[in-house]
């Protein structure tokens, strides 16, 4: 029979030992009934198993259990549930792990990945420089005049700030065609290419137009709140034929990870998940912001999303919030060159104008 | 200038003081940049206001921030990042209340609600009965078995487990005809109508079809999973034209609700956010059970799914799990006739099989 595992932390409490607590997950995310009402044939084809037990300390145990492929039917939502749907609602149960390589028949990982990214930009031997275009309020002439400046000061990744959609003051296609049409006049100007991934968050019919439209005005990747539209929308995204490369943005996802006996592992979630949906750029709140995550955590991050044990093509990490324009070395020394360091309300705040601190910026990811 | 407001539970600590915290808030969802560099226009017609504050205990507040409607772009996408997006990723943020009055021209709230599912189904003095088919691994042919014995027993509404999809064993399309044909036979003999929900959980676009297919194949209403699909396309359902009621399920959404710190308050989530969305049903982990909510919590959901405050339909608040079904009476009385009753696992162990198990939930539920 096929199997995968997931591997999770798992807190006994007074209520229930840490077989209990085992037996409720291998039934919770499968039969959802009592052992004693089932066939043996339920049993021993759809039933969890435990196969790994290690205990961490007094209450804290990991734990994998092994899962039946044939319960996911080949279907994305269906493996989200399988992995963390009613049990999100029981405490002390934390997701760690999941064996990828059992699941190469489901997930597709990026389209691109740092390598495909590194080909096509023909930048090989230093981080990115990502920024964002904000904040909302401003026209879409407005957001084109700050995507000038940081093309001019040579950022290689421009987005939209997550928040930008489709309203009034700057709508979707006008905000695409002047973001577009200027960062390309800069690009013929000066030689460099800078890329624009405009946000695409919408229901998820809306995603896909928008995937197409801002294909056909020629972006050069899209920007999406994985959390908001649907997670399973990620990978189908992935999954399409225009080569836009995807960057996902954490935007809705904080309560899966910040409770360290619940959710997901930031590593997990940021690193390791969206990678297999597609995400061939995962934004994560980097130490030192005004965001929760700690270096140790950030490090896990990285290394999950470029970890050649996963079966997929990499990610590239993008530490976002809480890097300013002067500790940009610092932060390539800390995370290595293959990272996407995005940088936003710092440069806007910079005394010499966004050109400068873009350039800033750039100058200190070369060094 | 048109707004909407928003009220959190905010909680101080010792980086930040409550002014600090509500000035983040302000920011931190709308433009994402220091209060500093920001235009004059922009911090008027864009950044949010507090409006109100009240202090709770010590180091906890209730605040209410009033928004700019034009922030929305009257998109349900981009309504959620605002409501919770980057602010998900810092610690003592929790949404209590969301003012709806504002928001009729974005959300549309269930098309049936309780009144008119009691109208459809001329049941109008008592709560609802409603079980689930599963395990996982049944074939069409014994889910069939099992809605028989169900609808035998006069349950009202028989819905697929949510993690039926479509998996080989019990593809989608025969799962639904088989189903379909065995409770109509019932309904034909016993002269009282039995309604089936099958799950359609899925990514999004495959949602919609399985919706269509489900319409088309006679099904009586749709069960989903919004956190999985993805919250938007609950709304996108709603608002079809085919006359499917949607009951939605809580997999995959405990981690917004679970620490009180943070996230959505179990009533807001369930018995708000939903039935904004179009949730006809709100299915949610009742106290008692193998789950974590406690009575007041449940009373609160029951309260905000049913309030004539919302300038919505009502929506069946559907506690499920930890139901057993000698205690129907007893939840009865203490949730009042309109509740849905979801007993699943009690019944699949009652010592007289499932028809006997289904009646005395029927016959308590007149009582």
């Amino acid at each position: 029979m096929a199997t995968f595992t997931v591997t999770y932390l798992l807190i006994s409490h007074d209520e229930m030992d840490i077989d209990e607590k085992i037996e409720q997950v291998c039934l919770e995310q499968s039969a959802e009934l009592p052992r004693s009402v089932l066939a043996r044939e339920i049993i021993d084809g759809v039933v969890g198993r435990p196969v790994n037990r290690e205990q961490l300390a007094h209450d804290r145990y990991e734990v994998t259990i092994e899962w039946p492929l044939a319960n996911i039917g080949n279907d994305i939502a269906q493996f989200l549930n399988l992995l963390y749907g009613n049990i999100s609602l029981q405490p002390g149960i934390r997701i760690i792990q999941v064996d990828w390589l059992s699941l190469t028949d489901l997930f597709g990982g990026p389209k691109f990945g740092i390598e495909g990214i590194r080909n096509q930009y023909e930048i090989h031997r230093r981080p990115l420089s990502a920024t964002a275009l904000k904040p909302l309020g401003s026209s879409p002439e407005k957001l084109a005049d700050l995507a000038q400046q940081f093309a001019s000061g040579g950022i290689d990744i421009i987005k939209d700030d997550h928040g930008l959609t489709d309203q009034k003051y700057a709508p979707f296609e006008d905000r695409l065609k002047s973001c577009i049409n200027r960062i390309d006049r800069v690009s013929q100007a000066t030689g460099q290419k800078t890329y624009y991934f405009p946000n695409i968050t919408a229901e998820a019919h809306e995603v896909e137009e928008r995937y197409q439209r801002a294909a056909a005005l020629g972006a050069d990747g899209v920007l999406v709140c994985p959390h908001i539209m649907g997670l399973p929308t990620l990978h189908r995204l992935a999954c399409r034929s225009e080569k836009l490369p995807v960057m996902a943005h954490p935007a809705f996802s904080g309560s899966l990870t910040m409770n360290e006996n619940q959710g997901f592992t930031p590593a997990f979630l940021y690193g390791q998940l969206w990678r297999a949906l597609g995400a061939d750029f995962v934004i994560y709140p980097n130490a030192g912001g005004r965001f929760s995550y700690n270096l140790p955590t950030c490090r896990a991050i990285n290394n999950a999303a470029r970890s050649l044990e996963v079966p997929f093509k990499s990610s590239w990490p993008t530490p976002a919030g809480g890097i300013s324009v002067e500790k940009v070395s610092r932060w390539r020394n800390e995370y290595g060159i293959d990272t996407c360091l995005l940088i936003g309300g710092s440069m806007y705040g910079h005394p010499e104008g966004l050109t400068a601190a873009a350039q800033e910026f750039s100058n200190q990811l070369e060094a």
